[in-house]
């Protein structure tokens, strides 16, 4: 069985995603396409053998060809889209945010339990990386015990003007908020944010780097660094300690050099190649899940917990104070 | 396009590639099976929808539906196909080896050039694997400088008493033959081989370890080490060294782990995920290739001049004696 | 000119420094001892040709023969001596710490001052380890550009029932506040100290582990992990994240096994000996420098220092709030 | 009891090891020195104090004060004064090669059973190195099971014009020839040389990089590689491959840095360093042995069966065949 999917929002990252399932993946096609420029719409569907263009992503939702909705529209309009998709009861990949706001994220999970049907998967892709699936899965067969420290970094070699402090959170670390609490199965109950002093490379408007400190449920403490002008390359670290060792994220395969008085592997200086398989791995499983009705990914409520705890780690920035992170239980529909 | 393949031989390397065709890649289809078992080949195409079994290979091959062919049958077997392949004009997809002599693999290759179209690839997977396609990026972007030598080990845990000593070369060290006359552009001129003293851990037909010493015609000196009871783990390895530099193929991703007075990552038991990822990576290339009427991956040559390689192996590990590896210039079809 | 040392205090440490003067290191020899109990003190001499037995530490100190005092005493009783030690004008090496209180430290800083000669030494070994030189060349060589993070920690695999939570700051985390103080060349403005959950393998009077942060003068932010009983081994990591680049603290060299499916190096067990060697090239170093009337290691007032941030710390830890380090400014006798 | 040391040869490697015994090393002092060229002595005479001058190894050999003998005067001399030291029956520390030739040093071997007191160790300080230690530990330690074989490396990043091949053998391999037998004790029987391309930064009389092969009694077999201009750095390489696991030499240590795109730690340009506490540890040793009528470092044989090994390894490199390493027995004097 193929799934038929239409995407909604062919900016660069819908653009991607066209092209996985057209060329790469299994299991399911490109139908249908949307997007607020609609010739930009019609020029990605001239590639594109059998797909129609609908007129917005209500129109393209409301189709009876189109079985599955990949949302990778302008952000603020996600939650419209994602709510359509519930309403239609059709499955829909939404790339983050879910929503944007947290209170929208809460909304998109009262509807879903209110259709009854598992339908909406958000886009953190990292879940589905090959060394935080090695590193949950030492975690999940005891190897280390309980978890009592996360140390983690998010360092990028350097962001543009137009990148704000508030950017850090939202953007980058939000990706760390995500996969620290799938990685421990755990949730957080406070944010407290520390701001070295910056460093010269940064602008007028970032404050870089910053140290954000998650407390969990289980009493878990986490601290993360963000610093996205560290200039040397796209890193991201992650080191569990646990009561009997320590497991760390791997570092990406690299040749291994001698040269130059230097004993030496890469650094990745592009973001995009550090995950780029994951993507595949995650679409694919959405795929397959999809078909069957399941969400095996990140779900409407782990999309609503990362902005809850977003919110706080902004307020905690701006504030310098611990800042609470408090949301209703769980709904049982997501155990 | 989808390519329509026929697959002849359903043992355990030939169920792997069907699997693989079915469920992970893309643009072919399994549409035609053989095997000298009529009943495991109809128990296979009882899950492939769409797939006919035919009595022989030979009528598989000539079936107008089947547009490239896929040979995992017994070695001995595997000339017929590929010749009866070359003679349909149909591309072909042969497990190693090409076939059981040398003098077989030249006549495939003279049926090639006389059939005046590329159709021959040989299943040599290493080329596709990520950490060796890096380690060949270094060398051809020229960031060690010319080779000068190649230190290589190919270890395996353990062998069953079946693995005898000429094993090591044709079973086991061919996949260096072919990947290291690759990986450094040259041609083999000579084969020397030592034999250490055995490990406790052989069996009595078996000398193990090995020492394989190869010469190029550009004067590279190459040691790979087999050694096929090494205990500790199935472990490549392979170091360049060139006039500036030295590099090393990557050790696979591993969490790293802080444990019981040991830092460590770990080392795979089992070879056949050592390299599994290429697998797929090989034969989605053939396919895009096939359609194109081109061979990219190891083509009827290079199988041919890995078999003249591990004869000479073969015959200096019998003699002790350094063997000159002698072949016809390459015939510029395979410039 | 070989510098004739009484040392005070005999026990393992004292007994440790006795037979590093006089074995291992040069220019230096034991002249005379003193003990709370003088039948140890009597042992101890009894291998030491040429060594005398004085009643008590002020007695030692005032002997004409005594040239320099090393102070390996009960840490309560360090103030008095070094005191008379400055009053006698000669070198003293007193073992961490300089005193019990931050104000005791302050009146030896104060009584060094006056005496117009710098006559103090502290303990504190770090300085004096190979991967920490290394790692300060990095930093003042200026590999990495200014320094902005720390994060570090200081891992031991078990503590007895007698080790309590002020003792991860007083005993263990404050090899850290006088190493990383002097890495950075920075002063410490406050403190604050996380409670990650209880590993299961602590004791009732025990928090462990621990995070403390540290905020320094120039803005840096540290972060400091103490977990002393890890189970794993005696691990001592420390990451300088600077404007250009990240330094890290070498593993200390270890044989690398392929065993067992693990790639793996050994973590020590015994701190005592991971600094060993430092042991030995501070009390070299002290030597050469008493005998030029110089201090070249920790002096009086980093003694100090120490002291203060100590205090800071259990206030911190015990108030869970962010304490203030205050002190007066640096006197001028020592810049 | 301080022992009284005479050194003959003040050059380079004489001056470091008296000032090795003035001011680092503990329990003897330099008393006496010789030089053919006398000034040069006396020079270094100036600045130690209680030292004489003696016309002549010879005469400074029979001085009544000299306790021991340090040799470190121009190789082809070497021979002569171990001879004295022996007829003298005074302990000598003679540094490579003992002699000049294989003959001479059995003759020294002869001359020191002779004289029935072990009076003779040769200046190969490996041995001595704390990563060598630590792997022979591993192995002798059964670690690694029974050694079966040895891959190494010894490459320096540059030689001068006046460095030829035989020296490749004779200054450079000769360090592997003693340390590898000592390190899994062994004997040699055989050698053969291989002769990669050469690289384009050799000269006209080297050929560089070699590699040669040698086979021991027990059926070891090594490779190992010489590679004098390798450009990178000085890098000296070795993993002992045994029936249970490997073992490898461990990296010297050093800051691991994040900078430039690069994960990296130094490679050493400057040999001299490399092994430069190893010197230490092996005089250091020498003299507690010496006090105690012992040779515990490379005694007279193992300079002995270094020579012939190495004259073997010429032949091989010289003429291309495997020559066999043929010796009589060992004496039981050295068992």
């Amino acid at each position: 069985m193929t799934l038929d999917i239409g995407v909604i929002g062919v900016g660069m990252i819908g653009r991607e995603h066209i092209a996985r399932l057209a060329n790469t993946l299994v299991g399911a096609r490109v139908v249908a396409l949307a997007d607020v420029d609609a010739r930009q719409a019609e020029a990605v569907a001239a590639g594109l053998p059998g797909a129609s263009v609908y007129p917005d992503g209500e129109a393209l939702i409301a189709a009876p060809e189109v079985q599955a909705v990949v949302v990778t529209s302008w952000g603020p309009t996600h939650a419209t889209y994602v709510l359509a998709a519930i309403a239609a009861g059709k499955p829909v990949f939404c790339e983050k945010p879910l929503a944007a706001t947290a209170e929208a994220c809460l909304s998109i999970v009262e509807a879903e339990i209110a259709s009854g049907k598992h339908l909406v998967q958000v886009g953190f892709q990292r879940r589905y990386d090959k060394g935080y699936r090695a590193l949950k899965a030492a975690i999940d067969g005891g190897v280390i015990g309980a978890p009592l420290m996360i140390h983690c970094a998010h360092r990028n070699p350097a962001v543009p003007e137009a990148y704000v402090s508030d950017m850090a959170i939202v953007d980058t670390f939000i990706h760390e908020i995500d996969v620290l609490r799938w990685l421990i199965g755990d949730d957080y109950v406070s944010a407290q944010v520390l701001k070295p002093r910056n460093t010269r490379h940064t602008h007028a408007k970032l404050d870089d780097p910053i140290i954000v400190l998650l407390a969990t449920k289980n009493g878990v403490r986490i601290d993360g660094e963000v610093f996205v002008n560290c200039r040397y390359g796209y890193d991201i670290r992650c080191e569990v300690v646990g009561e009997e060792g320590c497991a760390t994220l791997p570092e990406p395969e690299s040749v291994v050099l001698r040269k130059d008085a230097k004993l030496s592997t890469a650094i990745m200086q592009d973001w995009k190649l550090r995950f780029l398989e994951s993507y595949d791995v995650e679409l694919q499983d959405w795929i397959e899940a999809a078909k069957s009705g399941r969400v095996d990914g990140p779900n409407a409520w782990d999309g609503y917990f990362a902005a809850v705890t977003a919110d706080a780690c902004l307020k905690a920035m701006h504030s310098g104070e611990v800042v609470e992170i408090v949301t209703p239980p769980r709904p049982a529909f997501y155990d």
